[in-house]
């Protein structure tokens, strides 16, 4: 590994956008892969991403673009992914080149759906890269307010402090600041449960609950966000922390929050296909559900109480009435 | 005391107005006391109140209307205040009646300014009531939303858990749900605190801080609320109970906070006297502001560290520029 270590960030998507600028405020270089031809295409000849985050100005002397994801994994030192779970696996098919001993760090919020596990599970069972060289980014942070500029505060959690830490350098900047973490697991695992919570804000609007009934659903969510975390990893964590108690409601209580818009149209009566299909981007919790409820009903574990997640697991795929079942929650919520 | 006892709510607000409304759900009869002469008079002709949730109906044979306190007092076995903190030393000085053996319910969200002393307090020391006879109606609950019929949880606190449930049971209807707590001293702690915390988050807004940064000043106030108030009381709480944790985010997200409201023009550049006379009502947040930063320079007790209510307090009371001051908190934040 070099001394200022090669930086490369996987995804066409905000996120994806939003980390590369934030790596730019920082290095004369950065990796950046994507799928999509004609986005590389169009970013070299008009600076911006065509589809995400618009508005970024990119200096193109910066970025490494490709659309060969070989060829960044080669590249760079610290692999930064940033592509919906939902792609993950499919993507990860296409490598070729071993990245075993590359930093690999997670911006990705969701379950992997092909193995029902957390990314940074994921990467360890599947590509075998040992727990040290594992990271995630977490926010709570919106990547349409990176492209604003308007302050926000990251999480860098990595079992190696000093990975972490070169991590948090290269993204902080004047409205960027971060902090470190040692809780991997519970802080993906918030970010995984926030989406789902943040489906059952959307719900509760949709069905035309209004700001009282709001904010006990977020202080049922964040216990039980708590219950569970500590169920699939015990640690000393102050749940409150922004990364953990920040992100459920930057997520639940935005209107940039697509979990949340996915959430009122199902609340509004829009099946789950047409409110998909009504939608452009992927609301990561709609997988996180199920993925989540699976988990809960691991037998080696003991489950506990999840009102919430299973309420909308019964919306979502049970295709249980809407109303009833938040007729159902609210009598169980405190 | 009857066996079906006797109430009466004191305040002609907005949130008195929604306590009369959930209990005429219940009661055939509530005695309702203000000050203000022509609102009786309004409401006994047009059946509401002229001034605040004026979409609400009452059936005015329910309603025991006087503008004399005294009269209510000796009236009701179950007294709610709900009379701006502001106002409470004042009209508490009209009584004549002794009320020492009534149950006394505080619904008000405030320090009482002329004795700095949370109303429970206050009504202990200066009106010797005794702790088992008072008690704390708190939200999460804005009353525009009881006015709507919204379903809404309520938690009512006194040591006496017996008392508690009488007016739980009273409040109570199909879109009011009530629990009952014996944390009155922090209850209503977490009441007046929020306050401040909404003005600091309408702060924030109004200097165009978004809503990333919106959810890392709310987990760092809950966090902050939970030192303050184990600090004042120690007690086993959860404070991501609605009452604690549901309260601040009701009244730090929500468009109906008048405390938000006043923050956000302090943020835009109002001076606290300017954005008093524009606002027709008070918030309570200004006062709670002092007198928390008084409370906790006790010289018998521990200091905590509250970046945040020193923030506000240094914006409202030291004339602080709010940019360099949101700044600095932003430095302390994570």
């Amino acid at each position: 590994m070099t001394l200022t270590p090669k930086f490369a960030v996987f995804g066409g998507g905000s996120w994806a956008t939003a980390i590369v600028k934030m790596i730019c405020e920082n290095l004369d270089e950065v990796g950046w892969y994507m799928r999509n031809k004609s986005a590389i295409e169009h970013i070299k000849k008009e600076h911006h991403n065509p589809n995400y985050l618009s508005a970024v100005e990119f200096n193109t002397a910066q970025l490494k673009l490709s659309s060969d994801i070989n060829e960044l994994i080669e590249y760079a030192d610290y692999l930064i992914f940033a592509i919906p779970s939902a792609f993950l696996f499919s993507e990860l098919e296409k490598v070729s080149t071993p990245f075993k001993n590359k930093v690999v760090f997670s911006a990705i919020k969701g379950i992997v759906p092909e193995t029902s596990l957390i990314v940074g599970d994921h990467l360890y069972t599947h590509h075998h890269i040992p727990f040290k060289n594992i990271g995630v980014i977490s926010g709570p942070c919106h990547a349409e307010e990176v492209a604003l500029e308007r302050l926000s505060y990251l999480t860098i959690a990595c079992t190696d402090e000093k990975k972490a830490q070169i991590i948090a350098t290269n993204l902080s900047s004047n409205y960027i600041k971060c902090t470190t973490s040692d809780d991997i697991i519970g802080v993906e695992y918030a970010a995984v449960l926030k989406n789902i919570y943040a489906i059952a804000a959307g719900i509760a609007h949709g069905l035309g609950y209004g700001d009282n009934f709001q904010s006990v659903l977020m202080s049922n969510a964040i216990r039980e966000m708590k219950r569970y975390i500590k169920n699939v990893h015990k640690l000393k964590r102050d749940i409150n922390d922004s990364v953990y108690l920040g992100d459920l409601l930057v997520t639940g209580y935005s209107a940039f929050s697509r979990n949340r818009m996915f959430g009122n149209m199902i609340g509004k009566g829009y099946t789950v296909k047409s409110a998909q299909m009504e939608m452009s981007m992927v609301a990561e919790g709609y997988y996180a559900t199920k993925s989540a409820c699976q988990i809960n009903q691991d037998k080696k574990k003991k489950r506990v109480k999840t009102p919430i997640i299973n309420a909308v697991f019964n919306i979502l795929y049970q295709k249980k009435d809407q109303k009833k079942v938040f007729e159902k929650l609210a009598e169980k919520m405190n």
